[in-house]
């Protein structure tokens, strides 16, 4: 952490600061130049709110943190190598990490019907996704939008996880449902816009299901990560980030703007399984696949993609989901590009 | 409801449409051009969605909403007059809305301890506020920053509450917490960053106290007042909105973009209280006063202003805070503005 | 300057780095600490390039501008005071600055005709417009649109001149009309879309006329500034600003965002004049007299504000113009807005 | 074209109206609904500007364009047939389009000396590049940063293409620059700061060699595609689209969002090729990799990649060059993706 201190601030004001950082635990060193004094603060910085320093006093330029905000989500924290988390499912354990094969989960936006989603769950497991997708409770911008079927619907993702075999992801919006979805699903999904829903993110922290936080539509790579931390500092060392999309300055041809190039960033920042979602994050069944293949060539970790048995009929989100024949070619075209990145599907 | 059809889509495949669309008690009307077809919808479609229209046919090029989204909380529901939300104070009723005199909330960024948030309400009451907000749950990027006193803090709003007769606002970050809140504060707040948590919007709207929606930071207009009519579908009449900033591509200077454009373009649009917070608007203390001159010049409602005895010494946000004598001044330099456009204070 | 080394960066990199920026003229200091090592470099840091020096070695992790990229621009620059812009126009000198009356320029987005023109002109002189504004250069989005009458209209601008005192501001858009327009324009205009384009910037600099540098739709408060810089760096001291709408997430009901909160972000960093165009800002003209007072009650400089005779008849963004009588209306409703903040009219 | 009427527009002006636009050769037809009055215009819209109809009246309340508004550009316009622009070199003819191998271009950010650009031309060259980039006119944020050798730099390049027979493209600033670089250049090259520098779009496409318009940081699909539109309309058919990042609200990790999802987007729009520049888009070299796979993965038609000699000792933009070897590397790397997707190499 560095401190900036206004031009001309007093030098007893400087020595106070010092003092203040010292009982904190911190070294603070001085750089005392021609024009400006810069405080170096060196010790366990990680914890440290910038906004608490700058309050400090009114001298305070600017507070610059060199350090990373987050700890526990950092490579660094984890030695720079990887984490797998480990998906219990009942064909067996799935696994989402760099040095293990590609997963695909797939499925409707929302759980509509026991028929619908028994045969997409079937349809997607034959063509080699492992994980079933299906809304219970649906986060819609509207109040007269269709909600999910909730409760009902958990029931209809138990028997396809039965008839299927596939783990079942859905999401959680509420801290009051939590238990009743963690009792059907093998990977809790935080929805973007419950990103920063601090409430929520603890307690699918204290719980033991994997957990997919969704980058915020207008979330940075911090404060995504920061999200993430939350739930890994409340005691659950199992979270996968999921880039969705983000809001721009353009959503004419796109419901939001997939930011594929996140995903080298955040190999570079993190040890955390990534996926990437092509259908919210473009919002056009049409672009799916070609968007699909660029997150493999990535190197991604896995693949989120909404498929519906007749997506003309879907109660939500139909213009993005890809038919049963759609789905099947599209896992036949990402085969050879997951070679040439060095993985196989899982 | 205005769908326009790809060129060349088949005569029947526009009659089947036409005829689900009268099965939904619409009344579709077609204008064929010399390249494209047009259906326009009469009927209610205010309650369609865009999305579950494009399903219907990959014929569908496009679906245009010409109607507004909203209902309950649009200027035409309310037949062009606006709403006045009265809050219940020891002091008396308070009324927020555009026929009466401004309303200034104002307090610190968390509520730390007695002393002070007994002090600061005394202190901004006597400059003229009429209601404390001070958070007890607070909302942190970082898991490791100072999250609120939660519980304990809201019976020092109680306190404070009793011994200077202001009303409070504070913010509910969780469906578990609305009771326990609703029995201390005079509004809720809904923060940035639930403002699209669906589940807490649900239940806020099914308590009676007012309720404050804050414009999340990367909300549309459009997103805000569905976030709004959430509330007022769930049957709470009484809504307030509040921005507080936007997130744009520049926050080197400010801490977010205070949107004050926004206000004359919701005056035109919705009946529901406009409130300014340009203390979070603009993050820091020093842009407060003119951006309060501006808001009051705008003819807002109300606004709501970080105080706190000691910024320097605040747990959180001290930087965007005034001090009790800062805060006086600001008063008296609103008073000739508010008398411009037509207001006095509350 | 602040140079953040990764961690682990060789000594003999951080001593033949600190060798380098010797020869640079600067003085480097480190700061070593258990994990980090900072080098400030103090000195003229100015005029450096932060990217040129994270070339010097991989082993750099940041570098972190402590002190402002611009020089002249800046109000350390000037000693803490505001400049004076004069600017002569046939009715006499007008001063755009911080301590003379607030400067409203006001006309047509495109000069149309003759009669139009001087009845505009004669018009908005007689509500208190000290500048007359037209466009004779025109960039539109399209090539389809409208492009403005070029020279021919350059030469309706003087007679307007002529017929009404007031001084011309036209905006140039290619380096080969510079002279042509400065024979007629009392300020030249750097549009919105021109304020990168650096050899125009630099050739305006190089001419004796005041220029008023519009900001990009997506520039940065720096980025505008370099603009003004660059301007002031070519040996043109009068330049003026103008803010007239960011482009955010939200377009829907404002063709642009009018970022009102630059306002006294720029007061506190530069001492050059500032002008708001509220007519593009927001794009419709009935936002324009609300967001004109909150611009008064921000104490801006000056008001740039599109006036058209048949705002239904204009050639281009009539939407956004106001009819003689609103203008004159607006002038009556700004008077006390500025004189509460000490200003009269110009 | 399609014109809402506000609720309650009188029936005389609607006559009125469509009288209008009778008059404008297009055939007006009526939607009369029980709240609202649509117009559906039918005829040559293309070149209509959804302004000028709006200033038609105030009873009209959107104005919503169906068609494209650009013509020329678009895929229809070009019977879906892509374009393929071939470009002529010393070593042969070089085609870009969706029909030819992956067109890789590559060098330096700016020309420094003769053996640099010599050196890169060749060992690029030696990898499969078919042109050399090289900026000669370099536009800089800052007045005081690099600026480019210009015109001696223009003889460089041509000793570069004469020792290596690579194509070369070149950045152009200035309208009374673009004789003495068409002399040179094979491809001339409009930046992202002056993608909506109209003056410089048409001039560009009054002469014969083809253009790259550079996508703007914050320009829409549409407003690009109308840039583009602005040289195909002025004569010159050969315009080749090169998207290189664009302005979001997290700049943190990179320099720039790289908008990979636009290929698939603009495949569906327009016949022109598409080139993606991952060193702009990213900003640092260590991203180039990965990201350019992506871009093959999505079938764009060429690549535009930074090289050095030396990165760290580049005058500007190191941070996102490879060096020669890091180039080679990556071009094997690339050419097993580009088979996938039925390319090879140009």
């Amino acid at each position: 952490m560095i401190v900036v201190m206004k031009t001309g601030a007093p030098t007893d004001v400087i020595e106070e600061l010092a003092t203040e950082f010292e009982g904190w635990g911190l070294t603070p060193e001085k750089i005392v130049g021609t024009h400006k004094i810069v405080i170096g603060l060196v010790g366990d910085t990680a914890s440290l709110d910038e906004a608490r320093i700058q309050e400090l006093s009114p001298f305070i330029e600017q507070v610059l943190r060199v350090e990373k905000p987050y700890k526990r989500a950092s490579l660094e924290f984890h030695n720079g190598e990887s984490t797998t988390v480990t998906v219990a499912t009942p064909n067996g354990p799935v696994h989402f990490g760099r040095s293990h094969p590609l997963v695909v989960m797939a499925g409707p936006c929302s759980v509509e019907n026991e028929a619908m989603i028994v045969a997409t769950a079937k349809s997607v497991g034959a063509s080699g996704a492992k994980l079933l997708r299906g809304g219970a409770y649906k986060p819609r911008t509207s109040p007269y939008s269709f909600q999910g079927h909730g409760e009902s619907a958990l029931e209809l993702l138990e028997a396809a996880r039965a008839a299927s075999g596939l783990g079942i992801i859905t999401e959680v919006m509420d801290t009051a449902d939590i238990d009743r979805i963690a009792a059907v699903a093998d990977i809790l999904q935080v929805g973007a816009r419950n990103m920063q829903n601090f409430a929520l993110l603890k307690q699918v922290g204290q719980q033991s299901k994997p957990v997919m936080v969704k980058r915020g539509p207008s979330a940075t790579i911090d404060e995504w990560l920061m999200a993430a931390e939350y739930v890994l500092a409340a005691g659950n060392p199992n979270v996968i980030l999921c880039e969705r999309g983000i809001r721009t300055f353009d959503s004419k041809y796109t419901r939001n703007t997939l930011d594929l190039s996140a995903v080298p960033v955040l190999q570079s920042l993190t040890h955390l399984p990534i996926v990437i979602d092509p259908s919210h994050g473009t919002g056009k069944s049409q672009f799916v696949p070609a968007t699909s293949k660029a997150a493999v060539a990535l190197n991604v970790d896995s693949l989120m993609i909404e498929v519906h048995p007749d997506p003309s009929k879907a109660l939500s989100d139909g213009p993005q989901s890809l038919t049963f024949s759609a789905f099947s070619t599209l896992m036949d075209e990402l085969e050879p590009v997951a070679r040439i990145v060095g993985r196989d599907y899982a």
